[in-house]
């Protein structure tokens, strides 16, 4: 893509209503544009960042065995009145009529619905197990929205759903699950610590959550930097016994056991091998994709601007183009590199070269590389890799093979 | 897949909600789930056939140089109270105040919500013309939701919008997003009308709508079946002089000349070459997305169930295994497939040779494969293309070249 004609708007001021420092890059490098307190729109950058971060998830879910559907935002509020969830959850929620007075909500999350949908054809224990999951814009009417995408009234998540006919079938769903997650974190290259929670108003009885410190997070944990450990409780390091210190925590993952509360309330059931019914075993598995955005942006980032890691980043690279008369040839490596899968945005902008510099690490593209005044003479390339600073000289016909030959180390 | 597996469970009745044939179909064949009336929930077969709508869309905006973002669904009522539609669309707007007592709706479409991002950034006519675009789930309370997807309370479209700073440039967009949205349609396989259209509601000059006849279509036109031709007015056929019959049409598909309506009224200006300011000349085009999956269903179907296009059919075929043994061959056969990008459900259930047939023809899979009796002795599977109903045996070896040949005719 050409940045000429692409729109994309960074900023050189800091934006006014920026709350902390992902919010504050985001914004300015215009991953999002805020429509209003707690509400955004995601702009071009932010929306291939975000289709990356589904990607991994979707290829993740997929090797689980799981199966995508998409279910409805609006849900009548029938179907919460059973699990008495409408009263729980009431605070966050957005409600309305239509014209026939039917009250409906916006779904803040959707057990009732999946359960409404499965105790439809489940009929026999002869379908279990399996595992639906879909990736969706939720709403909640949030008290305190903010830092951006971190706590807002409308967001992106992953939420999936196991059925089963046994405790021990759960626990091996939920098993998949948590290995399921920790590759899919892997791959956005996050620093996360997995902690036993407590499963609260989903009920059930176990959970974890998978959490990224961070100074904007909402829970504490308590941390030992010689062992790298983190405990709930504060006090000494069960290993070195040192002092722990308090750090704060963003979640971007949870996963419940729920057990039966929702079969239940719902009269979801199924025939076992002797003919009798048996509520369904659940189990609902969340990531917060809008979130992840954000608790990536937060943790990886310098003075300079954003440092996305490769599986997520908007472009694979960014190529300035400093000298004139070069656009042909960088034309001629975008398609070489696209037939390769990689992505590349051209920086062609009759612009100074500081100016180029500043956005591209402000955008933080993995890798920048440069046509610039040796160009002529030598055919190479200037690339410089973003998270490291490492420099390299890299003949053009070479650099498919170069950003292959990376893209193979940091997979193994 | 394995259809064992899969969360696939199509009824053998007919069921009592069904309003028409593509609604009755959907349902029968679990495409979709019905929430509540106007309320849906795709399930996987149903999100399957979505997602490859979505793909056949992107790529066609893209190559127009489209480029894709995601707006909010929540939007604050002000900026519709800027072009007066805050009272046009009041009727069909779900509001509600979130706890702040803000006001607020769910976007019934997105003309506003776009200006105010575009004239957020754009300043000067160099950043001139693009196109922006998202496929998202919109909200209308609909006086009449029926015919399932046609006409429902939550819906998906492709809404994209062009920024230009002349009227000769909004015509060349729009020319472009012409021509795009015949690619877009030929690929449906929908027998479409383009018909000169009134903006109404919408405002600006010129509007084109792509239409496709079926019985329960809102709009009318006149049609020639001598010629083909169809005429918004009753009278005989200007070609042929004949006799026009009535024919009831389905929007798919509808593009705008908006002109400066939403960017006068919004504020949204830019500095031409001479430095002066010029109010943004927009154009809007849009797609149904969700009812193109329905005019498909209702226009390509036959009495045993649903015929996808190749381009949009959930999975490229299915292989029903007749005699036990052989699902390890059948597995090995998907693997191949989907090496080259095909996809396969493979019917391994243990249900009578009958059963697997009908649920194949009513889900309506470009090709049913079979694995049968004389498997043993000739290696050879069976295969059926169920638009024509034509029959091959092919070596099981041969089958990713039957597959890439058929596919190759049909995109020449």
């Amino acid at each position: 893509m050409l940045y000429s004609k692409s729109f994309i708007n960074t900023s050189r001021e800091d934006p006014k209503v920026a709350e902390c420092k992902s919010h504050k890059l985001l914004l300015k490098a215009n991953f999002l544009y805020m429509v209003s307190s707690g509400i955004y729109s995601y702009l071009p950058l932010g929306w291939r960042v975000l289709n990356k971060i589904n990607k991994v998830i979707k290829k993740q879910m997929v090797l689980a065995g799981a199966q995508e559907l998409l279910m409805s935002a609006i849900q009548p509020i029938d179907i919460w009145k059973k699990t008495g969830r409408d009263k729980d959850l009431e605070e966050v929620m957005f409600k309305f009529k239509d014209r026939k007075s039917r009250e409906l909500c916006l779904g803040p999350t959707h057990e009732e619905e999946i359960t409404e949908i499965v105790k439809r054809y489940a009929t026999s224990y002869k379908q279990l197990p399996f595992i639906l999951y879909q990736i969706q814009t939720k709403f909640r009417d949030e008290p305190r929205p903010r830092f951006g995408l971190m706590r807002s009234s409308e967001f992106i998540m992953k939420d999936a759903y196991s059925f089963s006919l046994t405790q021990q079938c759960l626990e091996d769903n939920y098993q998949k699950m948590y290995k399921t997650y920790e590759k899919i974190f892997d791959k956005f290259r996050l620093n996360y610590f997995i902690s036993e929670a407590d499963p609260g108003a989903m009920g059930g009885s176990a959970s974890h959550e998978f959490m990224v410190p961070a100074e904007i997070g909402e829970d504490i944990l308590y941390f030992c930097p010689g062992c790298n450990n983190y405990y709930k409780e504060k006090g000494r390091c069960a290993s070195c016994q040192g002092e722990t210190e308090a750090k704060k925590m963003v979640e971007v993952g949870h996963i419940f056991q729920l057990g039966t509360k929702y079969s239940m309330a719902q009269e979801a059931f199924v025939l076992d091998q002797q003919g009798k019914r048996k509520p369904l075993i659940m189990g609902c598995y969340g990531i917060g994709v809008s979130r992840v955005l954000s608790a990536v942006a937060e943790t990886a980032s310098d003075s300079r601007g954003l440092v996305w890691p490769k599986s997520i980043a908007p472009f694979d690279a960014s190529l300035l183009v400093l000298e004139s008369g070069w656009n042909q040839e960088a034309l001629e490596l975008e398609s070489w590199l696209e037939k390769e899968g990689f992505s590349l945005l051209i920086d062609d902008r009759k612009e100074p070269a500081g100016v180029k510099f500043n956005d591209a690490y402000l955008i933080g593209h993995p890798y920048i590389m440069i046509i610039g005044k040796n160009y002529r003479g030598s055919a190479k390339i200037e690339v410089e890799k973003r998270e490291t600073g490492q420099k390299f000289e890299i003949a053009k016909d070479k650099i498919v093979d170069f950003l292959k030959d990376e893209h193979n180390t940091e997979s193994n």
